[in-house]
This record gives C-alpha cells, sequence and structure tokens, in this order.
C-alpha cells in the first residue's frame, strides 16, 4: 500500500520554530525525521527526537507533557526508549500518527498553550550528540546501481556485472556491529593485500581506501521466518531512510573477495546518518523505475504495475571530500559528486521482495543499504575509485591538492535531500566521518 | 594462553547423577556443557543450564541454593538470564571458577548436604526444551577445510579453491536471524535459479538443498572496534563450541555467488546444538595444525609456535541422514559421514586473529561457523553434495533408498565428540532438523 499525498505535505504549511521555514533548510515542518540523540553533558539519557528547523523535539519531554493522543500518544511514550525498536513496534498506523499529530503541535496557528508547552520540550539541535537509532538484528548490504557495478568493476579489475545482475538486486550480509553514526572517526585498516605485481601477500596498512554513498533503509516491521513478502507489501514494512557510508578497502577487497564476496574490507566502519525520514515524508517523491529498453522484463515476483510507475525515489546523494590542507586553511569540503538514487536499476520494494523470497525473515531495526548510489554521468559515481577511475585519474581538489584515494585526515560528508516544484525541500542531514592513520603494524 | 588440563579432566571422577558414568554417554563430569532452556510446559522461563548424564543441572535454582561461593557463585547467577551473555561477560576466571564448582558438588563424594541440595535442582533432559542459547549480535561462516572447497568447487562447477585459500581463512557473513535450535523444521526455500539448459532464470522451489556439518564457535568476550586480537589471545575470546547446520541451497547459491558471496542460498537456516561444550573441556583434545608439505607458511598475524603445536581440536564430527520411509519401517537413520576438526586447513586462533586484523569488533555471543568440516578421505566430506558428487553418485541408505540432495521429510542429523586414550569421552549432542515441503510458489 503506498502512502498518499496529505495535508502534511502541504508546502505552505509552515511552523513556529525558528529555522523550520527557510528554502534551504533539511527540517522543515513537511519533514519530521527521527533520531536517537541525548543533550551533550548528559550520560546515558538516550531518546528519540524529531528534527524540526534549528531544534529537536525531544520525544521523552513530549510523551511526559501529554499533549497528543490515543495512537499518536502511545507511539510519543514509545519514544521514550534508547532506540526506535519500540516506536518501529507499534506499526505504521501508529507512526502516522505520531507525524500527523506532530504536524498540528509544530504548526503556525497551533493554540498558544500547546506551543508554549512544545517549547519547552525543544532542545537546539547543535547541542545533541546522537546514536545508531536502531537496535540493529541484521545489515544486509544491497549492489542495486549499475553504473556502479560498471565502473567499480573497472576500476577494481574485477567483472562485477556478472550475468544475473539484471535478474535480481544482488547483496551480501554486512556485519551489524561495524555500524555507527556520523562523526565517529574511521581509523585506516590494516589487512591482507597482492599488491599489483607481488608474488605474496602481506599484511599492510590499506593503500585504497574509498567511501560508498548509499542509502540505509530502516525495518519497521518484521516477516516471520518462510513468510515471504510480496512487492506491493514490500514497502508496509519500511520506517524511513537515512544516509549510509559503506567504508571500503580495496586493496583488501580485491584480494580477498572471490569466492565469497567482500568480508574484512568492509566490516572495519560503516557510517550512518542520525536522522531517518519516514516514507511518508517522501510521498511527494517517488519516481518511475523503468526498465532500460532491451533488457529482461523482471521475475513476476520483482515486479508489479505500483513497482514500475513509482517504486523509485528521487533522492538527490552529494558527497563532499574535505583534506587536513583544506581545513587548516579554512576553507570548506569540496563537492565530488551529486546524483539520485532513482537512477538505481532496482528498487526498495524490489529489494525487500527478494530478500525474503526464501523466507528470510526481516526484524524490527535491521538496516538495509541501498547499494552505492552512481548516476550514468560523469561526476554522478557514489565512491572516489570510480570518480579517479581506480586512481589512474585522480579527482582534482583545491589549491593544488587531488585524490585517488583517501588520505588520512581526509572527511568524507555525504548528504541528501529531495525536491521538487510544488513541495517543500526535505534534507536527510548528513553522514560524516574522518580518516584517522592506521595502527602501528 | 592456553587452558592446561587439570583435575576436572581426571578420567577416573564420577558423577552420583544417573547416567553420567558410561563410556558412551555424551555429558559425564569431565564436560558440563551449557545450554539454555525450560521445562516443556513452563512458558516463559528460560535459564542457563549444565548437562550432566541424564539430567541438567537447573543454574536458576542452583543461584538461589547458595551452594557455590565468590566468582563461581558470581558466575551461577548469571545463568538466571535467558541468554548466556551475562555469564560470558563475567571472563574467562569466572567460567573456569563455574565448571570447578560444579565439578565438586557433582562428583562422588560430595558431601551428602550439598549433594541433596543439587539433586534438587536437576531437571531430566528429557523434560528439557531448548533455544539458541545467546544473544548473536553477528554471526560470521568460515570456509577453512581445503577438502570441502576442493569437493563443493567440483560439485558446483565453481573455483573454489582460489589462490587466497591458502593465505587466509576465507569468510563471509551470515545472518543472525537465521539461526536457530536443533529440532526446527527447515522449510525448502523458494529461490532464483537458472536450471543447467535454461536460457532466463526462474522462481522455484529450491532442487538442490543441501547441509553443511560444522562447529559453532561462540565469542565469550568481544573486543573494542579498531583493536586486534593476536594469535595467542585469541582463543581467551572463545567460551566453547558447539555444531551447526549451515542448510543451502545449491541451486540458488551457483546463480546467486558471484560476485558477493552466498546470499538466499543460505539465510533461510541455521541450525546450531543446544548444548555449547567449554574450550576447558576441550583442553585434553588438541591437535597439531600443520601446514602440509609446500603449502606457504602462514603471514607472521596467522602464525604461531602455540598454533603451529596445538591450534587445532580432534572433534569427532558424524551426520546422519534418516527418510520418511526410514523412519515409518521403524529404521534409525543411517551414518554418511564421519570425520574430524583436526583436518581444517586453518585453526580456530587462526580465525579469529584474521577476523580482527583489520579492527573488526567481535562481541559477546557472537557465533562463529567454522566452515564445512571434510576430511580427507571418501566418507568424510560434511556435504551431502559432496558425498553425492554433485548429485551424480546419489548417496546409498537403506532399503535400496539414496539420495543425491535432500527430500522433503529427511532428517539430517548432526553429532560430535571427543574420544582419547586416558580421557572421558566429551560428547556435544546433536544438531537435528527435518525438511518439510516448499510453499506454493
Amino acid at each position: 500500500m503506498m502512502i498518499a499525498i496529505n495535508h502534511t505535505h502541504d508546502k505552505a504549511a509552515r511552523s513556529w520554530v525558528a529555522g523550520a521555514n527557510g528554502p534551504d533548510g533539511d527540517f522543515p515542518i513537511q519533514n519530521l525525521p527521527f533520531a536517537v540523540f541525548r543533550r551533550a553533558g548528559e550520560q546515558h539519557h538516550w531518546r528519540g527526537g524529531v528534527a524540526i528547523g534549528d531544534h529537536i523535539v525531544d520525544m521523552h519531554a513530549l510523551g511526559d507533557a501529554a499533549l497528543l493522543e490515543g495512537a499518536a500518544a502511545a507511539a510519543a511514550r514509545a519514544c521514550v526508549s534508547p532506540s526506535l525498536n519500540a516506536l518501529f513496534r507499534l506499526g505504521p498506523t501508529a507512526w502516522r500518527a505520531l507525524r500527523h499529530g506532530l504536524f498540528d503541535l509544530l504548526k503556525e496557528g497551533a493554540p498558544p498553550a500547546e506551543r508554549d508547552a512544545v517549547a519547552a520540550c525543544l532542545v537546539p539541535r547543535e547541542d545533541a550528540i546522537f546514536k545508531v537509532a536502531t537496535d540493529i538484528g541484521d545489515y544486509t548490504d544491497f549492489y542495486t546501481s549499475l553504473f556502479h557495478a560498471d565502473n567499480i568493476g573497472r576500476a577494481m579489475g574485477l567483472e562485477l556485472v556478472t550475468p544475473n545482475f539484471r535478474w535480481m538486486p544482488l547483496a551480501y550480509h554486512g556485519r551489524a556491529s561495524s555500524i555507527g553514526v556520523s562523526g565517529r572517526p574511521v581509523r585506516r585498516p590494516l589487512g591482507q593485500a597482492k599488491p599489483p605485481g607481488a608474488v605474496v601477500p602481506q599484511l599492510q596498512a590499506c593503500r585504497r581506501l574509498d567511501y560508498e554513498a548509499e542509502l540505509a533503509i530502516y525495518i519497521g516491521q518484521g516477516n516471520a521466518a518462510g513468510e515471504r513478502v510480496p512487492i506491493d507489501e514490500a514497502e508496509d514494512k519500511v520506517f524511513g531512510i537515512g544516509l549510509l557510508n559503506d567504508w571500503s578497502a580495496r586493496d583488501i577487497q580485491v584480494w580477498e573477495q572471490a569466492p565469497l564476496g567482500p568480508f574484512l574490507a568492509k566490516n572495519f566502519a560503516t557510517g550512518v546518518s542520525p536522522w531517518i525520514v519516514t516514507l511518508e515524508a517522501l510521498a511527494p517523491f517517488r519516481a518511475a523505475a523503468p526498465r532500460p529498453e532491451g533488457d529482461p522484463a523482471p521475475l513476476p515476483y520483482l515486479d508489479s504495475d505500483q513497482n514500475r510507475m513509482s517504486g523509485g525515489f528521487d533522492i538527490v546523494l552529494e558527497v563532499r571530500l574535505g583534506t587536513a590542507r583544506q581545513r587548516e586553511a579554512g576553507r570548506l569540503p569540496r563537492r565530488v559528486s551529486v546524483t539520485s538514487f532513482r537512477h538505481q536499476y532496482w528498487t526498495v520494494a524490489q529489494m525487500i521482495a527478494h530478500h525474503t523470497v526464501n523466507g528470510c525473515n526481516l526484524q524490527i531495526g535491521d538496516v538495509i543499504g541501498s547499494g552505492t548510489v552512481s548516476g550514468p554521468g560523469e561526476g554522478e559515481a557514489g565512491a572516489l575509485s570510480e570518480l579517479s577511475k581506480a586512481g589512474s585519474a585522480p579527482v582534482p581538489l583545491d589549491a593544488g591538492e587531488e585524490r585517488a584515494f583517501l588520505e588520512d585526515g581526509d572527511t568524507v560528508i555525504l548528504s541528501g535531500y529531495c525536491a521538487k516544484d510544488g513541495f517543500a525541500r526535505i534534507g536527510f542531514g548528513d553522514c560524516a566521518g574522518e580518516v584517522q592513520p592506521a595502527p602501528t603494524l
């Protein structure tokens, strides 16, 4: 069942909260994404929060304030928990009730008494510290961009657009324990690699450190083991979408990948943004998911009218790259790529229908990586090794700097947003990480 | 630090508990493995238990009885929890104290008052229902038998002894949510496959269902992200070892495997035995882990004198296969293979040293699959497709039946034990599962 556009998507709606009404802000009243946070200085008081302008609605405080009723009130109280799993468990009707309740409290024209009570629940966003928003049972990383598969295969010297690519959304299991929230530094990993021309492999600090710009899809409702999810019910299982950086060690990957897939090349660090944008907030930004001319039609379990017409999401994904020298000179990180998730070969619904076709059970709080988001054009590649053609064409930065692969002190910042005439801009915040030197060998 | 042989390994020691002193039993006083159980009829009262003869020491009851002191008492109380993670968290000194305390309470000659108090804590094993013993954060499945790699590659028509095999213990991330305890039925999965000669793939019920006989290594102590575990400290992270059946859909696997490794071919079901045999119980059964003549020496981070001399474990692993017709005729499942984990190319310590060399954090309760255990000889292969040479040489069973792959109604039973002159037999119990028909397409 697809979520319809309703009054919470009305571009004309404005909030009384500071910073919520600018045209370029990430968090207008039409967005209302969720995170888990505490104030700097508090030790263990993690709770749910909803972004609005420059502030966060402290959902613990809001639940105590008893301004909501029925399903919305129950959903607000579930946000007292230090993970969003309790909220997810309540299901889509409760999620929607909470969104609509928050919208009414935060909009211009809300009754003054309610407004004062909500104002007492606001925390300045700059005072907040975040953590990963869900208890993640399992993390699956897909591989769904044909452009990425083509680019990265060329870059790594592997045949990565395999014959199965056009028949099913390929994926591997990632490691849930590797997932950390934006801001966590990323230590350059050690690993076994066999440099070009070497006769034997060696243990070394990664020499080809890379990022992958992806979306994080949060499972809000599970399926029982043995019970598959039909494609047109797949999105009912999704609470929302955030950003994900699948940090990758290409030299380790190319040596270990065959026959079992990526392992230590990926499980040292995976970054996610604090904010999860709900599927309801994304309703206006659906996109068609046509099959390229001449490609095979998906098998019936991966195909539906609904999916073909509107299974995609036009989510713009940007990558900025900063260096230590840039930072010291007071210059901002430089944008190195921008593309949209609508170019992806497989949709979110197809990923879930495929993942569960064998009866595999998804669970509340699980994370699904969308696969690297790379588009068709120059400057649309979601990994540095794609942009630099495996290092042979370093990406120019400012002041004569360039990058073939990531260097120590580099910062990678993913950001995302949806924009469309007639609708408010919906932002994802960002997902950042700085590369730290490897430990000694 | 390796665990030394001590008085709890003394073959002469006997227990006053019924069924503990036979020469062929799995659970003599020298074993004392852990599980999580409840009595049939109880709803939610999961707690830790220790096997002795035909009984289980109810660790919740034992903790209440206050028969132990100090670290042993604290460890017994931690077993009140519905998973063993709380016990694991206390660390190796506490695990050892509990083993030694239990040994003293259960041995012949224990003071009559203590004996009566412990007897009140015994539950007949046949009255118990089990669950997976730990909260599993992540599940990694290794691939460490050269014989298996060679056999299975031949069986699947893939090159699976890749050039990296002799340089590092290969692995992929499995799915923690797929793990269930012995006795859970296994539903034949649906999946996408491309049958031989077919022009396009199709969705079908798996036609090449298989098992893989493995060990389950339980992580008892984690490492911080970014902190690698040196090979000679690796076993300090291990609480103990159980049995694991990595159910595998070969037709799905062969179509999906390249380039990202097994995914839906494996994550529909993974079975584990209820019992975890502690590393201390296994101390007498260590084995050398020599490199075959002519093979490269492991890189320094995967090599040590200790590992070479005694990194292996001589754990015998048997597979029995029963069919519906056999069962109806009142006949017992037939043994189809037997081999030992000592033939494995890579050791437990090497797996952990490799898994963490990039800083990947293992966590308390994680499960590591050893990889299929296949030995060098005929009848030593740990998967049916190896024994049947990919179906071309069906394995004969009783009364004219044979199996190329598993059929509906088949039961696969793994069992394991250690046996050696001068020591009591240490058994692992078993890990069983029956194949149920696929859902309708």
